[in-house]
């Protein structure tokens, strides 16, 4: 049993990965996967179940507890950001490598894309009963608007851009205060909830002119699959050329929204709130140090 | 590179700010708007999409949860009132020295104003789109109430303002509870979410009257800001001259909670369970010393 | 100053109640009151607002967090049972002395009844405007509902009893659980929030029948208050004199949930789990000992 | 008064199982009980109040907040797995020992044929009211869909074995995050609620194909109740055999998910993070040994 017991443990030794960037990479493609699989199931449930499997709350509170159970995958490994903008801010505000921006925007385009694959297979049938296997972009039985954003027909490239940075803006403010140790934040463990509270928050608020995407891994991942999987290269100019926005928008939102936390709150706290200071050196000891120009001093 | 780390140092020390009235009241700002930025969108999204992008029920969880997001953007700061009707009791309980108390009025209400403005520039082409450019208070396609509140029909000034002290009432009765360390309070650090519960709970049970405003500076600086934008001075006429009563049946109310909470509850609690007196003391230091009359003696 | 702040020590002093018994009374009563409040308001919300300002789900979630509420109001003096058959089972299991059972059922009872009368002021205009001040019990404009609860025209009184216990004996069943220290109780500080989810399960779940009451304070409180203000005494004969069913039904109800659980689960909990043993000890020691024929040895 | 004492001690130990297998038997009954009573209670009240007292949303809720409330029933006793998809992964990875997976899945079967059996007496009347006593398993009068679960006419054996693999994967794959002490889990004492909030979202996300049953023990043994009492064998025959699809398919699917999850982030964990092992050493003594075969190695 002993002789057992040992080649288990070779293999695992074998198998696991000590390289903490492909590590860090995994785990924020696996949570990303999961935060848009419980998303965009709920969008497919609500749009081919035609309102009576789920409401529009539904798909809030979906994407809401999704990010909650994508924080529970990865929160430990990489942050679990499964946001290319939180990513993008966090490498300005000196919590990420620059260098490792790409790996990991990476690994969040490829887990929502993953995550479009398996909600069309698992609604693929419900699909054809819905549309009759005729995957349009725009009228009234449109399917697109199940995997990525298109904007209402009121809406202009301009409002929509306007839009996602308030959205985005909204989310990254929040989610400084949320972690800000020497301000109110939320009780270490109970993170995860909060903010899925607050994605389900800006999506009860904030969703109607173009379904919030604030994420541009959420909305280019599926995106491309829809183009590839049949409803054709109509679903990157729809809209207007829509789908540029939620890609750009929300990395001017998550910074503004970061400056302006930082700004009028985060950079006043006194040191008399001091004793926090010594765990947050402790994490930053941890962090790799490789981006010497970050604006770290600022946090 | 330690020249640059010195730099940034220095830029931030020049920018920090030292005075604690400035800090409270940018952080007082700063909660109020992002809890009105959600409340007042979710008011938005429901009414101009004609309740396909939300119910009455994403009013009451926006609200909620926006106050949840609110007190982690100030609670550790300025104590995250966000409500002129809060920031009254504070005083009268001896929490909070009078004279900051126009401080923290002035900056809830800037706040909200500027939540009105940018829920308004988020949502002016769909609000174009539902009306027609014409801004109306009353009537079937009226839009002011996606800002400040307006009774119904059937409601006196009278009932309207027992209404504005009944749920105020309750929302002072509950907090002082949630926070009492000597009865049952909640968990250090779940706080933010419990208040949203019962913000939540009041919008389900208290909002039918007159659109629970139970804080004057969620109702008025949005009021103001809809009398410049284009309803016109209509805004404060409308419903009797509705438009003081969210001012001040919330004090009236604020006080009468508080007041039967320390009656039949706070005031009662005995020496045995004195050991978590030696933490108010030391809020009690903190706190700056300045209001010689308040009642908190009462405590 | 000092002298200042002497009288009003002297004032809170002679003002304060040190009879036990006295402070339990006014906490059962004021959490029953917060309970009932936000319960009944949702209620008159659902109803006179024809669902256009909530559903009933909204009814669910307000008597749910309405209890969360109530915990945090009288949690660390009473206990917060807010519910006579939870009082009742209580003594039974030896956490409440027996000749404290009147007191707490009485002021859980006028608790219930004052937040009858609270919810017809604020709701009093919307009353007259939805039935034009003629208050029945049946037909289509019935609001007796909105105080008291009423079975279904199927249910027959033996059905409607099963239904009270059922639902009694779950809500007790689970109350026990939440709360062992040797099983996989709430974290402490959020078992407000737990028992509030727990009422809002029974109530998506086992409201159809009759309502939900379970707890004789809930029904008989409102009622009473319906007899008196308008309705008349049709209230307790209505459904075939129902207004016992919900007064007798969950005491055995919560008798049997609370059996359920100790025979099957709570009995069989070893010594290896005893270090949490010695908190209990102190629990019992704080309790006044007066109740020895208890079966506080089955706890 | 101390004779009294020591017989009731004496029939407390009489009564007491000392027996393990017994008290994880008797736990794992108990809560499956309490989990498939708020589930199928809800399921009954949608379908038979006609969406009048509950919508989809409700079911949802319903589910995964009895889950919560398994948990507290259970957790410490048996670990609360209600779900012999959950058992079967724990017995693979070398959580719970081979030779109790038959006992806690009779468990587990036996409390949901239970709970069957009071929702069917619960709402015994609304059944009969509903459907004239003729208990049909399709057609628009169904209600054997109350109890079990069916495909959607749409769906192939194919794709809903598809659709279980996949809902029961998302499932394993976050709770074993959820409890990973190496990553970002759940607070200790919160994780009944986080479980029953990622039960809520698979079903908002993951229902619409054929009910989400993702667990063996949730649909076969209302499905045998069902066939006794009333509906008969057409259960079993009815979407082309399905009965069969919700207990195979969960076994895959839960072992795929804690696959995926230990092959992307699990299995990573460096040793840097090494200090939270000795506990799980404690744990690992705490379980009997008695699966030498067992890939804990994996763990």
């Amino acid at each position: 049993m002993k002789t057992y017991g040992k080649i288990i443990r070779k293999i695992r030794c074998a198998i696991s990965i000590r390289n903490r960037w492909a590590r860090e990479a995994l785990a924020e493609l696996l949570s990303t996967f999961i935060m848009m699989l419980f998303g965009l199931g709920s969008c497919a449930q609500v749009v081919l179940g035609k309102h009576e499997f789920g409401q529009y709350l539904s798909i809030n509170l979906s994407f809401g507890f999704g990010v909650t159970m994508g924080i529970h995958v990865a929160g430990g490994v990489s942050g679990a950001h499964m946001n290319s903008a939180v990513s993008l801010t966090n490498c300005v505000l000196g919590n990420l490598p620059w260098r490792k921006l790409p790996v990991y925007v990476l690994a969040q385009m490829l887990g929502s894309f993953l995550a479009a694959v398996v909600v069309y297979c698992l609604y693929s049938e419900a699909l054809y009963n819905y549309c009759g296997g005729i995957f349009t972009v725009t009228g009234p039985n449109e399917t697109a608007s199940i995997f990525a954003t298109y904007p209402q027909p009121y809406l202009s490239i301009g409002g929509g851009f306007l839009d996602q940075v308030i959205g985005t803006g909204a989310l990254l403010l929040c989610l400084l205060a949320i972690g800000d140790r020497k301000n109110s934040p939320a009780l270490k463990g109970t993170e995860a909830v909060i903010v899925g509270l607050l994605v389900t928050v800006i999506g009860m608020s904030m969703g109607m002119n173009s379904g919030y995407a604030i994420n541009p891994a959420r909305d280019l991942g599926p995106r491309i699959f829809t183009a590839i999987a049949g409803w054709g290269i109509e679903v990157f100019r729809a809209g207007h050329y829509w789908s540029w926005v939620p890609i750009v928008a929300p990395c001017v939102g998550g910074l503004t929204g970061a400056f302006l936390y930082k700004l009028l709150v985060g950079l006043h706290h006194q040191p008399e709130e001091e004793e926090t200071k010594e765990e947050e050196v402790t994490k930053m000891d941890e962090m790799e140090k490789g981006n010497p120009e970050t604006f770290s001093e600022f946090m």
